[in-house]
């Protein structure tokens, strides 16, 4: 014999080993965290898992069993924020026409004063590449729990790598403000806040507004972007829910500022809204831009950007 | 020597069976029938590998390679019922508008008068995590080859994991009646029954009917959520294809019911239709709330519902 | 003992190469080019890794992670060609209407002049296998990088497995000048040769013309399909980016022929624009039916048949 031989016993260790190894490698090659095959169930999950993970596109599995690719924010606050929808504005003088999802794309009519009801419901639409190009909303958006959301506004038809540089504002809240509201957005607006018309009181009926913590810009930035008359109408460092106009009507979103007490021309500081009143004041980005007045219309800075809506 | 040693040939065998236990293993941690590695053909296909499978996201791989998922029924009649497509009418008033896609997006004219084809086509949109939120269609519903279709109307806005449950309505052929028209409807509406408008003939150019089995509700309880006058019109407990009403125009589907010989206001209890005539009889869900008479209106549980469609 | 046994050095190679069969194999069984696990980066790089692949749906993954699948060509020319983009004329006479998402879906307004911008930007739309029956355009349109283009026109409706067979015209640029103009049609169009109106000169500001390989068809079929005055305003066996008309307004593509020198009714055979100009223009085919009048319309065949638009 040409040297030791090994021992039953030696042997069927290194072949229970060989085996373990067999069943742990798998698909080892394919199944790190995120991917297709060992999706997560959030961005916030994947950066718990590796603080060194990068922002880009990794697989969710939402507690439906549904898989998809969004974008995952590592960076700001700790990172771990999940993208879950994209409010953008493809024809700023279109009142409720296609591409207005955020509003109604079929205009408002005396039959169909409320909108589409995306803020609310289960629809999807759009991938996180086309982010900036169009309108985004993705299952998390209603069925992610989480506990804060961050904003960032992004120049329309910026590449998905570029984002996270282009960005012209990042903010967030940390109060954890979102579970009192059923843990998303789409609870808060459904069960909540609904978004209807010529239903509420000015003022009275305003959702809530969270402080926001700026990552990037700041409280004077932003109001810089709004006209005078506007700045006039609100605090900034801000998001707020469901707010009012003079005629009644709820827009969804004030991103990055509060409406004052007592103020209610909102529709030009806040979006998501199919109020008609007696002016043209729907579409996804209301009246923003209000008749190039430059006493109420934003910088077009702010018009041709997305708004990107996080989960953390 | 301490303890027997190996024999070459009895290693040998070990290690074939390590090599076979590698090459079977495989990605074996995330190959289950119906994962994204290992999909299935159908749901039937699933249900018959494996019996305790439970309702909900499978992932299926049609004839022609496409990969997607979609909702499994595996409780009704032994299950396998794979989810093809949603009917969900986003705005009752609106006559053929955006989100209208089962009948036309873009309204009725002369020179669109029969509607943008989806019965027929091969175009897909939705998921089925929205499936009643949103219109919703994918590839199987015109690459799957199947016996029979059950359909399930369901309350809109309803999350996924709820339809089960929350079904007002579950109803199948058993007569293996699909074969004959192609196997899918696809094949039926666009090889035997399309959908056009002022070519036929009132009742004479009826499509088939077929008799269904009720697995939730039954035929009562839907007839009560119909008008009077339409209850008048129809007989219940079945589901008829490509129904013709007085002007001459062609309905995609009526759930539920048939029409009685003779009877032609079919617009009440039908959908999917570009059917303009000399009313608004036009629209995902047609007439079915027409003009809140009670006489031939639905009830809003009808008309605030989703119609899901399912191969087997 | 019975046999020789094995030694330890000879055994640990043995383990060794187990062990490495086991990494190899990973999930060996699913991830081969082109599949979900191992996607490809073009259609280019999985026939250059694998000759003998066929025409059909691949995985592909783009430089942003985007994973999708979508159709290869594997035949003409060597193939190696992705499928990136369809133009498909759903309704004819409908003047940027809904599914016009080639020139504008929201009709052509002085506030909304130049269309929705959608062979500029990032947007997506459609699945492969309805590339037939609706638009169709994935991120690869904007993100990958390539030399070539091929065009195919396939008539309305075809299923997937057939627009192998059934195209009616294939044809391909030779001459690698896509890098020339950033890689790919995103680029060129955004950065190169917008699509606006009202603001060019006809003739002077047409984009470049390239010429092209008959893979199936000839230029003198191609033409036969054009009316016979279209036929007096172009050379056939091009394509061409961006042509001029009368108006000064922009169509995005001219395939299967260039402009003459001089000529500028291209509505009649270039597609994608807003252009309205005194007449109506519009619609992602133009004006190719232009009012059924022999001298100036297309052939059914053309307008029955969608434009695929492949990347090599």
């Amino acid at each position: 014999m040409e040297g030791r031989t090994w021992t039953k016993t030696g042997l069927l260790v290194a072949l229970m080993f060989l085996v373990a190894k067999c069943e742990e490698t798998g698909a080892t090659k394919y199944d790190s965290p995120g991917s297709i095959i060992n999706p997560a169930q959030s961005c916030k999950g994947l950066k718990k898992h590796n603080h060194s993970l990068k922002n880009g596109l990794y697989y969710i599995r939402d507690k439906e069993g549904n898989v998809f690719q969004t974008y995952c924010d590592m960076a700001v606050s700790g990172g771990g924020w999940t993208l879950v929808a994209s409010i953008h504005e493809n024809n700023m003088k279109g009142r409720c026409t296609a591409g207005d999802r955020w509003s109604s794309e079929q205009g408002v009519t005396g039959t169909h004063p409320h909108g589409d009801g995306f803020w609310e419901n289960r629809a999807t639409y759009g991938i996180p590449s086309s982010v900036t190009s169009d309108d985004y909303k993705n299952p998390a958006y209603y069925n992610m729990y989480a506990s804060d959301i961050m904003i960032w506004h992004v120049p329309n038809d910026t590449p998905l790598h570029d984002i996270e540089h282009r960005a012209l504002f990042k903010y967030f809240t940390n109060n954890g403000f979102l579970p009192t509201f059923g843990g998303n957005l789409a609870n808060l607006y459904s069960h909540h806040y609904k978004i209807r018309n010529g239903i509420y009181k000015v003022n009275v009926d305003n959702g809530p507004a969270m402080p926001v913590v700026w990552a990037k810009g700041n409280t004077q930035l932003y109001l810089d972007l709004l006209g005078p008359n506007v700045r006039a109408e609100v605090d900034g460092g801000y998001v707020q829910f469901r707010a009012i106009n003079h005629e009644g009507n709820a827009f969804a979103l004030c991103s990055g500022v509060k409406i004052k007490p007592g103020k209610g021309h909102i529709e030009h500081e806040c979006i998501g809204s199919t109020s008609s009143g007696h002016v043209t004041y729907f579409g996804d980005f209301s009246a923003m831009d209000w008749e190039n007045n430059p006493g109420w219309a934003a910088s077009t800075k702010l018009l041709e950007s997305s708004v990107l809506i996080f989960y953390r």
